[in-house]
């Protein structure tokens, strides 16, 4: 079974907005066993959208168009797909029934303009819109189908997962099953090269690395017809992959490292807070971002200023005028100052020059010291990262998180 | 000038990350006045991709290639580029030396398979990447173009700005001067109904709307040949939409509710201090995002826990036991106790539900309180807020800076 991907729309031409649609539909393909070989972005402009499912249709058994099924002139994808498979569209008085009842709920009335959203070929499948004005529809012929969604995420996510998914579906006897390795700590050619064999070799599973910022991940995915059966096959190679990466793997279900502490701190119980300074609110940020972190997150300080640092954190007056706030001494003050004062289980700190600004010979920009406190050691890490001023801060909190999750997890 | 896209990557297809390449090449061609109708996403495959390249080549003048320029096998986009153009890789002792030095950077060395990223087409444009180890590069051949970028963004983005829309704009005779219209605090559709008659009876400029999370703006764009003929056709334009909307415009710009603040302290020479709970550092992190922001930021407290609020902030015992931490006189405390503390010209605070869990008949979740101190006035403001957990701190840190930037500007 081989789908294709065509979204429609100038706004996404002319890099208005970013095609998250693209994503949704393509990351909901991949593991019901749906190959799909292209997703296309094309105008508004009904000849090259007619071409474009023309090449679309020689070469994948169902194509997917987001977008172009709204009310004004501008939306023609519809006519458009009809008009490739040769069929009429007629008005459907249910499906105008529901555009009405729609618009009533919020004290409204449909303009003529909105007749066209009620009108498909006769023998379609008609997917309904709870979410909005137009439904989508599928429209089969010679064993191909063309399915029209529209282009709100909120609309269309619901109707593909609903409808279309299952629809697709009934093709297709195998799944794909994946793994996601995430590792911290180590750069993609060195985990490549320690994995090089197994790379060069694969079949199924299949292994691929991918670079975040600051981390990467191995995905390992397994052709399978059952869950279990998926596991089956991937263990082997989990196991080696284990064996020869070691601690640097951080989590084999996809979690990220702030998830990972999260969840650690959750299980056992314990409390912590977070001291920040480059990072501003970032650090902190990752953990509140997670429901049920009140559970243990107690509280953060972003102490930009000096000032703060003495007042909040109890870093010494001294150790500011001596060797300044961007220092080891002055990450472990921090850390071991609030430590005390929050009364949690654990506390971090961040110190450092995220730039442009700021940077001298010694602490030049992207220096940061990060620390970690319990009650029973205190451990602080010069970092010396490189980008701009959000991808210091973004590492720097991946690196005081993993220094976390170590601490925590042993 | 006619380019298109042809973003290259199995983890695209996949849909394990956004294209946020695609909608940031995009919107840096339109308005330098270069046509693009196609963004097709293709995976790692040379077959595939030599045919998706000479299907552009046949209708474009310049194909834009993102991806596939890593030192893997999987990394095959060059290669197949040169393969279309007939063109043989040779190794470039000077690119080599610069993969050298960017490894020798961060205390590395190169591998074996770096050595490919050193290798282009002789008479190739090559394109300096100082953010990682591949260099980007342009093949010609017959008044036709191939250009070659890197996947990650941070590598790419610079790249793009730097050395390609200079190289495409050489063949251009027109531009798009645009003005980004930001507006906080009235719906979309209202916004469409002020200006309906502009908007239907647009040519030069054109005016378009675009709904982001929580807010919304205008994108006004003249066609033209220099900017301030572009000023002089939007200018009239500008007024109109001015008095119409009145003080929901934050910006002409496209500057953020953050910038605008930012700008502002940063011109009166004043300071802030925040104090957060449900929005958990990213209030403080929406200021300390901006280079400069030391020079006024001061202090961030992450008050989470109600022992927090009355320790860092001297948030009543009393109000905590009656009204509760989401209340309107515990976000009056927040601000006013932080203010006092952190001595600044003005104070901001945060406290509310958002969810999933922890939600009341009185309190659902989605209820914020956000405050807004200065040494003359405390403003309160409850919000009930809907969508997920993200989207109510996300919303509820834009009403507190909105609430900011109108006690800050008058």
């Amino acid at each position: 079974m081989i789908a294709e991907l065509i979204c429609v729309g100038t706004e996404l031409l002319m890099g208005q907005i970013t095609n998250t649609n693209a994503r949704f539909i393509s990351e909901h393909l991949a593991p019901s066993g749906i190959d799909l070989y292209y997703q296309t972005v094309i105008g508004d402009n009904s000849e090259r959208l007619k071409d474009m499912i023309l090449t679309s249709l020689s070469r994948s058994d169902s194509v997917i168009l987001t977008g172009g099924l709204g009310p004004t002139d501008d939306d023609l994808t519809k006519e458009t797909a009809a008009e490739v498979f040769d069929y009429e569209l007629v008005f459907f008085d249910s499906e105008w029934d529901k555009i009405v009842s729609y618009f009533a709920r919020s004290g409204r009335t449909p303009t003529e303009n909105n007749r066209k959203q009620a009108m498909f070929p006769k023998s379609s499948i008609i997917l309904p819109n709870p979410n909005g004005t137009a439904p989508g529809c599928i429209m089969e012929k010679k064993g191909k189908s063309i399915i029209l969604l529209p282009g709100p995420p909120r609309e269309l996510q619901p109707m593909f997962a609903n409808y279309v998914i299952p629809y697709l579906m009934r093709a297709t006897d195998h799944k794909l099953f994946s793994k996601e390795v995430r590792i911290f700590g180590i750069g993609e050619s060195q985990v490549t090269e320690k994995l090089d064999d197994l790379i060069k070799c694969q079949s199924n599973p299949t292994i691929a690395s991918y670079a975040l910022t600051g981390e990467l991940y191995l995905r390992i995915t397994a052709k399978c017809t059952s869950e279990s059966e998926g596991e089956r096959i991937i263990a082997p190679i989990m196991k080696t992959i284990r064996n020869r990466l070691g601690d640097v793997i951080y989590s084999e279900n996809g979690s990220s490292l702030a998830e990972v502490c999260h969840n650690a701190l959750l299980e056992r119980n314990e409390t912590v807070a977070v001291a920040e300074s480059c990072t501003g609110g970032l650090l902190a940020s990752a953990f509140v971002d997670l429901a049920g972190s009140s559970d243990y997150f107690i509280e953060g300080a972003v102490t930009y200023s000096n000032d703060a640092k003495v007042r909040r954190l109890g870093v010494s007056q001294k150790t500011l005028n001596t060797v300044g706030p961007v220092s080891e001494q002055c990450a472990k003050e921090m850390a071991e100052g609030l430590l005390q004062r929050a009364g949690t289980t654990y506390a971090l700190a961040t110190t450092g020059i995220a730039g442009p600004g700021g940077g001298t010979q010694e602490t030049p920009v992207g220096t940061v010291y990060v620390s970690f406190a319990s009650h029973q050691k205190t451990v602080v890490k010069r970092l010396n990262l490189n980008g701009d001023r959000n991808r210091i801060r973004h590492v720097a909190v991946l690196n005081i998180l993993d220094i976390f999750r170590r601490n925590l997890c042993t």
